[in-house]
Protein backbone atom coordinates (compact mmCIF):
# COMPACT_ATOMS: atom_id res chain seq x y z
CA UNK A 1 0.00 0.00 0.00
CA UNK A 2 2.01 2.98 -1.26
CA UNK A 3 -0.58 5.88 -0.35
CA UNK A 4 -4.59 6.53 -0.42
CA UNK A 5 -5.05 7.16 -4.02
CA UNK A 6 -8.84 8.34 -3.65
CA UNK A 7 -11.52 7.92 -1.59
CA UNK A 8 -14.89 7.66 -3.30
CA UNK A 9 -18.05 9.27 -2.15
CA UNK A 10 -21.60 8.12 -3.55
CA UNK A 11 -23.69 11.45 -4.44
CA UNK A 12 -27.19 11.78 -5.67
CA UNK A 13 -27.10 14.94 -8.48
CA UNK A 14 -23.59 15.33 -9.63
CA UNK A 15 -24.22 18.93 -10.63
CA UNK A 16 -25.06 19.59 -7.27
CA UNK A 17 -22.34 17.80 -5.56
CA UNK A 18 -19.58 19.38 -7.80
CA UNK A 19 -20.98 22.57 -6.99
CA UNK A 20 -20.63 21.85 -3.53
CA UNK A 21 -16.85 20.14 -3.05
CA UNK A 22 -16.02 22.64 -5.37
CA UNK A 23 -16.72 25.48 -2.61
CA UNK A 24 -15.25 22.90 -0.19
CA UNK A 25 -12.07 22.59 -1.96
CA UNK A 26 -11.91 26.04 -3.46
CA UNK A 27 -11.47 24.66 -7.19
CA UNK A 28 -13.04 22.74 -9.38
CA UNK A 29 -12.80 18.85 -10.65
CA UNK A 30 -10.16 18.18 -12.76
CA UNK A 31 -11.89 15.47 -14.54
CA UNK A 32 -15.13 13.54 -14.86
CA UNK A 33 -15.82 10.10 -16.59
CA UNK A 34 -18.44 7.25 -16.89
CA UNK A 35 -17.73 3.88 -16.39
CA UNK A 36 -20.11 2.37 -18.02
CA UNK A 37 -19.67 -1.37 -17.19
CA UNK A 38 -20.63 -0.18 -13.27
CA UNK A 39 -22.94 2.31 -14.31
CA UNK A 40 -21.70 5.10 -12.73
CA UNK A 41 -20.57 8.90 -13.58
CA UNK A 42 -17.50 10.01 -11.89
CA UNK A 43 -15.61 13.97 -10.88
CA UNK A 44 -12.26 13.76 -9.82
CA UNK A 45 -10.73 16.52 -7.09
CA UNK A 46 -7.21 16.70 -6.22
CA UNK A 47 -6.41 17.64 -2.53
CA UNK A 48 -2.55 17.50 -2.18
CA UNK A 49 -1.61 14.18 -3.48
CA UNK A 50 -4.56 12.23 -3.74
CA UNK A 51 -8.21 12.46 -4.69
CA UNK A 52 -11.80 12.55 -4.13
CA UNK A 53 -13.88 10.66 -6.46
CA UNK A 54 -17.94 11.81 -6.65
CA UNK A 55 -20.08 8.78 -7.95
CA UNK A 56 -23.41 8.98 -8.88
CA UNK A 57 -25.55 5.76 -10.24
CA UNK A 58 -26.45 6.01 -13.63
CA UNK A 59 -28.80 3.06 -13.31
CA UNK A 60 -30.42 1.89 -10.73
CA UNK A 61 -28.47 -1.68 -10.55
CA UNK A 62 -26.03 0.54 -9.79
CA UNK A 63 -23.96 -0.58 -6.68
CA UNK A 64 -23.98 3.34 -6.01
CA UNK A 65 -27.81 3.50 -6.53
CA UNK A 66 -28.07 0.34 -3.71
CA UNK A 67 -25.70 2.24 -1.48
CA UNK A 68 -27.35 5.02 -1.12
CA UNK A 69 -31.01 3.52 -1.00
CA UNK A 70 -29.29 1.89 2.08
CA UNK A 71 -27.28 3.98 3.95
CA UNK A 72 -27.44 7.32 1.98
CA UNK A 73 -25.31 9.95 0.42
CA UNK A 74 -21.39 9.59 1.94
CA UNK A 75 -18.02 7.72 2.10
CA UNK A 76 -18.58 4.47 -0.22
CA UNK A 77 -15.37 3.26 -0.09
CA UNK A 78 -11.17 4.06 0.02
CA UNK A 79 -8.51 3.24 -2.47
CA UNK A 80 -5.46 2.28 -1.93
CA UNK A 81 -2.57 2.79 -4.85
CA UNK A 82 -0.59 -0.37 -5.08
CA UNK A 83 2.41 -1.58 -7.40
CA UNK A 84 1.23 -4.96 -7.80
CA UNK A 85 -2.55 -5.39 -7.65
CA UNK A 86 -1.86 -9.59 -8.01
CA UNK A 87 0.51 -9.78 -5.76
CA UNK A 88 -1.72 -7.61 -3.42
CA UNK A 89 -4.52 -9.55 -4.07
CA UNK A 90 -2.73 -12.80 -2.94
CA UNK A 91 -1.44 -11.50 0.23
CA UNK A 92 -4.50 -10.56 1.41
CA UNK A 93 -6.50 -13.14 0.32
CA UNK A 94 -4.10 -15.17 2.86
CA UNK A 95 -4.49 -12.85 5.46
CA UNK A 96 -7.74 -13.45 5.28
CA UNK A 97 -9.34 -10.52 3.52
CA UNK A 98 -12.56 -11.59 1.60
CA UNK A 99 -11.44 -10.51 -1.85
CA UNK A 100 -14.28 -9.57 -4.21
CA UNK A 101 -12.58 -9.38 -7.55
CA UNK A 102 -9.94 -12.22 -8.01
CA UNK A 103 -9.18 -10.71 -11.20
CA UNK A 104 -8.60 -7.24 -11.44
CA UNK A 105 -11.33 -5.46 -13.15
CA UNK A 106 -11.23 -1.88 -15.10
CA UNK A 107 -11.78 0.83 -13.23
CA UNK A 108 -12.38 4.58 -13.56
CA UNK A 109 -9.13 6.92 -13.81
CA UNK A 110 -7.30 4.04 -15.93
CA UNK A 111 -6.42 1.59 -13.38
CA UNK A 112 -7.14 -2.06 -12.68
CA UNK A 113 -8.99 -2.64 -9.35
CA UNK A 114 -10.13 -4.80 -6.70
CA UNK A 115 -11.97 -4.78 -3.91
CA UNK A 116 -12.33 -6.19 -0.24
CA UNK A 117 -15.56 -6.94 1.54
CA UNK A 118 -16.41 -4.28 4.11
CA UNK A 119 -17.19 -7.75 6.32
CA UNK A 120 -13.41 -8.54 6.10
CA UNK A 121 -12.24 -4.90 6.80
CA UNK A 122 -14.23 -3.27 9.70
CA UNK A 123 -17.59 -2.24 7.60
CA UNK A 124 -14.67 -0.37 4.88
CA UNK A 125 -15.41 -1.25 1.21
CA UNK A 126 -11.51 -1.53 0.15
CA UNK A 127 -10.37 -0.84 -3.43
CA UNK A 128 -6.69 -1.50 -4.44
CA UNK A 129 -5.86 -0.06 -7.64
CA UNK A 130 -3.24 0.15 -9.94
CA UNK A 131 -2.14 2.45 -12.86
CA UNK A 132 -2.72 0.95 -16.35
CA UNK A 133 0.90 1.91 -17.86
CA UNK A 134 1.09 1.51 -21.51
CA UNK A 135 3.67 -0.06 -23.60
CA UNK A 136 4.87 1.75 -26.89
CA UNK B 1 -7.20 22.54 1.82
CA UNK B 2 -3.75 20.95 1.78
CA UNK B 3 -4.01 17.40 1.71
CA UNK B 4 -5.94 14.49 3.42
CA UNK B 5 -4.58 14.44 6.77
CA UNK B 6 -6.48 11.61 7.81
CA UNK B 7 -9.43 8.75 7.29
CA UNK B 8 -11.17 8.01 10.58
CA UNK B 9 -12.49 4.87 11.47
CA UNK B 10 -15.00 3.79 14.15
CA UNK B 11 -14.13 0.76 15.46
CA UNK B 12 -15.90 -1.70 18.21
CA UNK B 13 -12.43 -3.45 19.28
CA UNK B 14 -9.16 -1.61 19.55
CA UNK B 15 -6.91 -5.67 19.48
CA UNK B 16 -9.00 -6.79 16.91
CA UNK B 17 -8.73 -3.72 14.58
CA UNK B 18 -5.34 -3.33 15.15
CA UNK B 19 -4.21 -7.10 14.72
CA UNK B 20 -6.60 -6.19 11.27
CA UNK B 21 -5.15 -2.96 9.67
CA UNK B 22 -1.23 -4.20 10.49
CA UNK B 23 -2.08 -7.07 7.94
CA UNK B 24 -3.88 -4.61 5.48
CA UNK B 25 -0.97 -2.07 5.61
CA UNK B 26 1.66 -4.85 6.47
CA UNK B 27 2.99 -2.73 9.51
CA UNK B 28 2.17 -1.95 12.60
CA UNK B 29 0.60 1.58 13.88
CA UNK B 30 3.35 3.95 14.86
CA UNK B 31 1.17 5.43 17.90
CA UNK B 32 -2.03 5.43 20.12
CA UNK B 33 -3.55 7.77 21.89
CA UNK B 34 -6.33 8.29 24.64
CA UNK B 35 -8.67 11.98 24.52
CA UNK B 36 -10.47 11.78 26.89
CA UNK B 37 -12.75 14.75 26.39
CA UNK B 38 -13.87 13.11 23.56
CA UNK B 39 -14.31 9.74 25.03
CA UNK B 40 -12.47 7.35 22.78
CA UNK B 41 -9.18 5.48 22.31
CA UNK B 42 -7.07 5.97 18.93
CA UNK B 43 -4.36 4.34 16.97
CA UNK B 44 -2.72 5.40 13.94
CA UNK B 45 -1.50 3.86 11.17
CA UNK B 46 1.10 5.30 8.29
CA UNK B 47 0.29 5.32 4.65
CA UNK B 48 2.13 7.14 2.36
CA UNK B 49 2.02 10.70 3.23
CA UNK B 50 -1.54 10.01 4.71
CA UNK B 51 -2.97 8.31 7.95
CA UNK B 52 -5.69 5.92 9.40
CA UNK B 53 -7.11 6.76 12.56
CA UNK B 54 -8.83 4.11 14.01
CA UNK B 55 -11.44 5.19 16.98
CA UNK B 56 -12.90 2.92 19.41
CA UNK B 57 -15.57 4.25 22.34
CA UNK B 58 -14.08 4.12 25.77
CA UNK B 59 -17.98 5.28 27.59
CA UNK B 60 -21.15 4.63 26.00
CA UNK B 61 -21.84 8.47 25.31
CA UNK B 62 -18.72 9.10 23.00
CA UNK B 63 -19.59 9.75 19.35
CA UNK B 64 -18.18 6.78 18.39
CA UNK B 65 -20.66 4.66 20.65
CA UNK B 66 -23.47 6.43 18.98
CA UNK B 67 -21.57 6.47 15.42
CA UNK B 68 -21.72 2.51 15.90
CA UNK B 69 -24.93 1.62 17.05
CA UNK B 70 -26.72 3.43 14.48
CA UNK B 71 -24.48 2.86 11.30
CA UNK B 72 -22.16 0.10 12.48
CA UNK B 73 -18.25 0.09 12.00
CA UNK B 74 -16.63 1.70 9.32
CA UNK B 75 -15.54 5.12 8.05
CA UNK B 76 -16.61 7.84 10.30
CA UNK B 77 -14.96 11.02 8.88
CA UNK B 78 -12.70 12.59 6.53
CA UNK B 79 -9.58 14.66 8.22
CA UNK B 80 -8.14 18.06 5.95
CA UNK B 81 -5.20 19.62 6.83
CA UNK B 82 -5.45 23.27 6.84
CA UNK B 83 -2.77 26.21 7.89
CA UNK B 84 -5.27 28.41 8.80
CA UNK B 85 -8.31 26.73 10.96
CA UNK B 86 -9.81 30.06 12.06
CA UNK B 87 -9.88 31.44 8.20
CA UNK B 88 -11.40 28.41 6.54
CA UNK B 89 -14.30 27.90 9.40
CA UNK B 90 -14.86 31.43 8.29
CA UNK B 91 -14.83 30.69 5.01
CA UNK B 92 -16.59 27.46 5.02
CA UNK B 93 -19.48 28.79 7.08
CA UNK B 94 -20.30 31.82 4.49
CA UNK B 95 -19.98 29.13 1.66
CA UNK B 96 -23.01 27.70 3.64
CA UNK B 97 -21.30 24.79 4.92
CA UNK B 98 -22.61 24.18 9.45
CA UNK B 99 -19.54 24.61 11.38
CA UNK B 100 -20.19 22.41 14.32
CA UNK B 101 -17.12 24.15 16.35
CA UNK B 102 -17.72 28.16 15.80
CA UNK B 103 -14.09 28.01 17.88
CA UNK B 104 -11.61 24.96 17.24
CA UNK B 105 -11.00 22.42 20.18
CA UNK B 106 -8.40 19.96 20.68
CA UNK B 107 -7.89 16.93 18.90
CA UNK B 108 -5.61 13.70 19.22
CA UNK B 109 -2.14 13.85 17.42
CA UNK B 110 -1.22 17.61 18.56
CA UNK B 111 -4.11 19.29 16.66
CA UNK B 112 -6.77 22.23 16.68
CA UNK B 113 -9.80 20.85 15.01
CA UNK B 114 -13.67 21.54 13.90
CA UNK B 115 -15.80 19.40 12.05
CA UNK B 116 -18.76 20.31 9.50
CA UNK B 117 -22.04 18.60 9.82
CA UNK B 118 -22.49 15.71 7.22
CA UNK B 119 -25.74 17.21 6.46
CA UNK B 120 -24.45 20.30 4.52
CA UNK B 121 -21.94 18.14 3.36
CA UNK B 122 -23.13 14.98 1.22
CA UNK B 123 -23.25 12.94 4.64
CA UNK B 124 -19.84 12.90 4.99
CA UNK B 125 -18.47 14.08 8.57
CA UNK B 126 -15.62 16.06 7.62
CA UNK B 127 -12.86 17.27 9.91
CA UNK B 128 -10.60 20.57 9.55
CA UNK B 129 -6.88 20.46 10.95
CA UNK B 130 -4.15 22.44 11.78
CA UNK B 131 -1.20 21.10 13.82
CA UNK B 132 -0.64 23.48 17.01
CA UNK B 133 3.08 24.41 16.47
CA UNK B 134 4.63 25.49 20.02
CA UNK B 135 6.75 28.80 20.31
CA UNK B 136 9.99 28.45 21.83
Amino acid sequence: MNKIEHIGIAIKNMDDSNALFTKLFGKPPYKMEAVESEGVKTSFFEVGDNKIELLEATNDDSAIAKFIERKGEGVHHIAFDVLDIEAEIKRLKAEGFIVLNEKPKRGADNKLVAFLHPKSSNGVLIELCQEIVLKE
